[in-house]
């Protein structure tokens, strides 16, 4: 069957495009970064991934029930990642998935962004790490639990009950959808040797930062660089330590772009400092400075 | 192994007693609720599963996967529960989940309350509904749809899209964890005879605004309701048709509590006005409304 030609088939113009790239991103393998200005340079989706799980406090875990037999079970759990990115859970051996993993050790966890990053549940990005989860050792036990304390402070409270153990998913396989049209298998070694993204704890702030004190520079990079000539409005949707994304308004539509950073950045002060430079540079952006102050 | 003597030894009484809750609510099957005060009359855990399958607008989908063969799965979707309660997806058939599902029918969904109810993630209310997930039939496509678009409003963009498709997971059995130490399995019969909780949608409001304006007859149906005598402050962390649940500080620490209505209430006029009913006829209603104004 031609993907082409099926959801070309009846549709308009701008929802065949959309058909077609997600039909295309759900091809698999697919590794490579789809990011809105092809040549933006932007985090691989191992590094999205790493970053999702240094940030994660909770998720879904998926477990292989006893009864009903051999059903998939998901379960809340809160969970801590070690410096290779390998999930830490601590677990009560009383627990239905407990019970569970110690019958069939398959499993895996669904790590999402921040509820509210996002209107839309599904442009939320998520990564699915499949694996084998086990408890870990008498040996690792120390280790796994000032890992885990100092993601999870309040687990402090039950960390010494006797029924609690901790559990350590060995990522096998992992699933990275970036919310929509942007996806794609990750490998396990390549997910391990990947960096989380140094600004992922300050996104949030520097996008309410930007889009509350610097919209005219925004746009300005929109119009001047980003190439949305006729945008009437533009506001940072995501930032990593490359570059980072807007969502521009123009009488055609809402266009998403990405502009890289001259650098890789470390800090929100480089990130607004870096933004300002290349509104200036911007070959409209005094203009669009004095049309949207 | 006596549960008992495991969780004693070693631990002191306050911890002892969250244990032994913990360890007794983990048993299978548990299917009676567990309330703070045992005569507050409580929505059952097969109305609390259908409460939060109503308002459930995303949850986690577990699947069983192709590769890595025999993983489970999990992946976000949006969703909307039928009048009997079972769950309804519009899936695109080129996804993942959707080629797991169409190899094994075999899923469960994880709903959790909405993020920002608690502090704390293992705190939320949620329920894994286990079943087979299977494509709706041509003949009941149109019903899927308006009931799937009435609750998902965003989804008539895709809607039409030929590469998607509805799919309802059909309970075969429910895990509901109502937060810490309330927990059972629910039978599918009884979930879907179940009714969710006419006030579910206005909890939140009511929660709000009874702690922002009402904190002194909250506090005094703490105190002269619900025998928290030594009670400071107190605030609603929840409400229902039957009752409300409280949380108290006490010298001697935190104190959670629940009291019921007169009788099965409706609106959040109602629920103000049996509140501030209460508070009055609590025996120490007006020295409380004194001393925290």
């Amino acid at each position: 069957m031609s993907l082409g030609r099926f959801v070309l088939k009846g549709l308009s113009p701008s929802r065949t495009k959309l058909a077609l790239r997600m039909s295309r991103d759900h091809r698999r393998p697919s590794p490579r970064d789809e990011s809105p200005v092809p040549d933006a340079r932007a985090p691989s989706h191992a590094e999205r991934c790493r970053t999702l799980a240094t940030q994660a406090t909770s998720a879904t875990l998926s477990t292989i029930a006893r009864d009903p037999n051999g059903f998939p079970y998901g379960s809340l759990v809160t969970l801590a990642v070690d410096d290779t990115g390998r999930p830490l859970l601590l677990l009560s051996e009383l627990a239905e998935h407990t019970c569970n993993l110690q019958a069939r050790p398959e499993a895996s966890l669904l790590l999402t962004e921040p509820v509210g990053t996002h209107d839309e549940p599904l442009a939320l990005g998520r990564v699915t790490i499949l694996g084998l989860c086990a408890k870990v050792s008498d040996a690792e036990r120390a280790d796994a639990r000032d890992t885990f304390l100092k993601h999870q402070p309040g687990a402090r409270y039950y960390v010494e009950f006797k029924d609690f153990g901790f559990y350590r998913l060995e990522p096998a396989a992992l699933r990275y959808i970036g919310g929509f049209g942007r996806m794609s298998w990750v490998g396990a070694e390549e997910y391990r040797a990947a960096e989380p993204d140094s600004l992922a704890a300050l996104a949030s702030g520097i996008l309410r930062h930007m889009n509350e004190d610097h919209a005219e520079a925004v746009l300005a990079c929109a119009i001047g660089l980003a190439g949305v000539a006729d945008a009437t409005s533009a506001s940072m949707t995501a930032v990593d330590r490359y570059g980072f994304e807007m969502a521009a308004v123009t009488p055609k539509g809402p266009r998403a772009v990405r502009l890289a950073f001259g650098a890789t950045i470390a800090t929100a002060d480089e990130v607004r400092g870096a933004i300002v430079e290349m509104a200036h540079r911007a070959p409209h952006g005094s203009r669009a400075s004095r049309q949207f102050p």
